[in-house]
């Protein structure tokens, strides 16, 4: 089973990213964790090292991140 | 089974976020076409009237765009 972090903050687009990409995942194939940033902000640096430089973002197990749309900056999220 | 237009222009953020996207949707419930935009310029006013501002992006059949990283502009795709 592949993993994912899905980052959010709470945001219109960020809710709407998440429902929308949710939908599409194969959830027999990838785990999606879902992270509100704004409500957990002991995550934000490990977002950061992911490589996390807004949000809603999509962190795969691989390292790759995928950046949807655009809710708010990293900086945003920490203010 | 829902449908979803993923548009993309050849470029490597574009192939990379192709490659992670289609991991993880599941084929079962949506089926993914791919349009290459510089191959088929043709499209481009689709994708526009669907509110592609920039590729990678997978335009839903519900509407909704989702804008994946950022690998080119329209503008950039049409120049």
């Amino acid at each position: 089973m592949k993993t994912a972090t899905f980052y959010h903050a709470g945001c219109p687009v960020c809710l709407s990213a998440e429902q929308e990409l949710l939908n599409l995942v194969d959830s027999s194939k990838v785990n999606v964790e879902v992270v509100h940033l704004g409500e957990q902000p002991k995550w934000i640096p490990k977002a950061e090292k992911a490589g996390v430089k807004s949000v809603p973002a999509l962190v795969l197990d691989n390292g790759s991140v995928l950046h949807i749309n655009h809710g708010a900056s990293m900086s945003e999220v920490k203010g």
